[in-house]
């Protein structure tokens, strides 16, 4: 990609041509060398978009209730995006590709865009990736973007993280999602929606995740996460989940939860950033100190916390740098520190 | 936990004592503070156990296998450790409990440790906490150490890496687990087997898997990784799969690839845990420089890439610190670097 390349991609991003940001997104996943130019091109036309999560186990018709909400959203006029983040799995290829069969009904609508993206061996992962993604689809001017995971791992956990709003959707029958699930979901869920709901059980999961949820005593703010019913396939409870987001989005905006939760958004992705930094100069380390303590490790001569600790204090005047330069972001410091 | 307490925790470990590595592997699992101490005292006694990992798609039957393999090893009279891992979804906790009822015909073999290892939220999770637990095994005088994960994700690469050897385990009719695999799995496996290989289909995946690995033509050494049919619930199959095995050791202490791998591990484990103690100094940074950066990214007045680079290269004088110490472990670099 050329400066003059460059500047007509951030051109037609600003302008949302679907072709632009899927190839925005492709130096995302890529880690393409222009891609701080980019972003710090597109930054200043992002913070407009809300950015709403959506997560649950195999199976719940999370797809089918994407494509639902995407419907009643143009409707209101307003433009929107979804990425599917695929968590990296070499054995849920399948789930994607239907997805976008599935989303094939707003495939030529020019207000609607759709990308998935992989994961799998991104520098810092969706941690890193998907809000860079999150901030094109911003600045195509979409007024709402849908991330969507599938609930299998640490992935719906960072959804929740990047997400102004998540929403968690279960099934009945849907593999004793609810029983498995409960360590965890409770905590990510700002709205619970119970799809296929005209089905056997359904009443039964409602009540059993109201409980739950009345059990867990959430403590931010006053939102008490509702559980509504849908039957995306015949469009049954969508406006009432649209509603209930828009309820969402009011409520925090005024109790100052929404711009918190973003200012943490924005922390994490800085301290992700920065990691992936340090993660990238440790990978790829092959300093004969390094090499050293890996010998002494692998022959039993050393464990890995001393070998770790030798990198971080050795006496040698290297390595105390490691650690004051690590202290200018340490807790409770309440300056850069100057040494 | 008192260092007389301690001090008898690693004699009960070191004679094999199944409650005591239950509880070592606990104070993995929380990260105790005495783990540094534990590690280090146990160091000195391991490096002989062998680690077997044992990855495949959910319904291929791995418990079964692992069962099985237990079986015949015992019959050896060799002692044996199970850890299974589990790759921290809410929604996958219903296949390891699952594994333990399998496992209950070898719950009274004392020769026979079985632990399974939740990695949700372990610092820096698989990579960090299961060769510690590997290690705790390997003390506790175990011939060989099986390593099981469900292949949802990183786990199965990760799997990978913390195994001399690696048994890819699949079976007909599960979910298409070959096609979709195929991206990913043929670079980890170090032998195949095809579970349930008395059904219907079984003989067409060894044949594709055969056909995949000759086109695939891995590159280490002189191994060609060979496909084995099995039948676990009979015991078809086992002592060729365990003759396998051990045909793979050989070959791989003659080639040297075993020692390889195990520096490559052990390197590997301490960039881990560096990273990990960088990780963990980064992520409670409170400072006022990052809250700054954070609230400008927020606001769409600086993007991350920017922010890090900042906090990096800040003409300050702590920044360009951090920079120097990573330097340490900076690639190419020929020796510790002494500012």
């Amino acid at each position: 990609v050329t400066n003059h390349n460059l500047s007509s991609l951030l051109t037609a991003v600003r302008e949302g041509n679907a072709r632009a940001v899927g190839r925005a997104i492709s130096l995302i996943e890529n880690a393409a060398p222009e891609l701080p130019t980019l972003m710090r091109e597109l930054a200043p036309t992002t913070g407009r978009a809300m950015v709403l999560g959506l997560t649950g186990p195999p199976g719940v018709g999370k797809s089918t209730t994407i494509a639902a909400l995407v419907g009643a959203i143009r409707k209101q006029g307003q433009r929107v995006g979804v990425l599917a983040v695929d968590p990296s799995s070499p054995f849920s290829g399948g789930a994607l590709l239907g997805d976008r069969v599935r989303m094939q009904q707003h495939a030529l609508d020019n207000e609607v865009l759709i990308r998935s993206m992989a994961t799998r061996g991104h520098l810092g992962g969706l941690s890193v990736a998907a809000p860079a993604a999150l901030r094109v689809y911003d600045a195509a001017g979409c007024d709402l973007v849908i991330i969507e995971t599938v609930g299998v791992g640490q992935a719906e956990v960072e959804i929740a993280g990047v997400a102004d709003c998540t929403v968690m959707l279960m099934a009945p029958g849907a593999g004793d999602g609810i029983q498995a699930a409960k360590a965890g979901i409770l905590e990510i869920g700002d709205i619970f929606v119970v799809n296929k709901s005209d089905r056997e059980g359904a009443h039964a999961v409602v009540r059993q995740l109201r409980e739950m949820i009345a059990l867990g005593q959430r403590m931010d703010g006053d939102w008490k996460p509702p559980v509504l019913s849908l039957v995306a396939t015949a469009g049954e409870g969508v406006s009432e989940l649209l509603a209930m987001i828009g309820a969402f989005r009011n409520q925090a905006e005024r109790s100052g939860r929404w711009q918190q939760r973003r200012l943490d958004r924005a922390r994490r992705e800085v301290q992700s950033l920065l990691l992936e930094n340090l993660r990238q100069q440790v990978s790829v380390a092959q300093s004969v100190e390094m090499e050293r303590l890996a010998i002494a490790v692998r022959d039993g001569k050393l464990d890995v916390h001393s070998a770790v600790k030798q990198l971080l204090t050795d006496s040698g005047a290297a390595a105390p740098l490691l650690k004051d330069g690590v202290a200018l972001v340490k807790s409770g410091s309440d300056e850069v520190q100057r040494t």
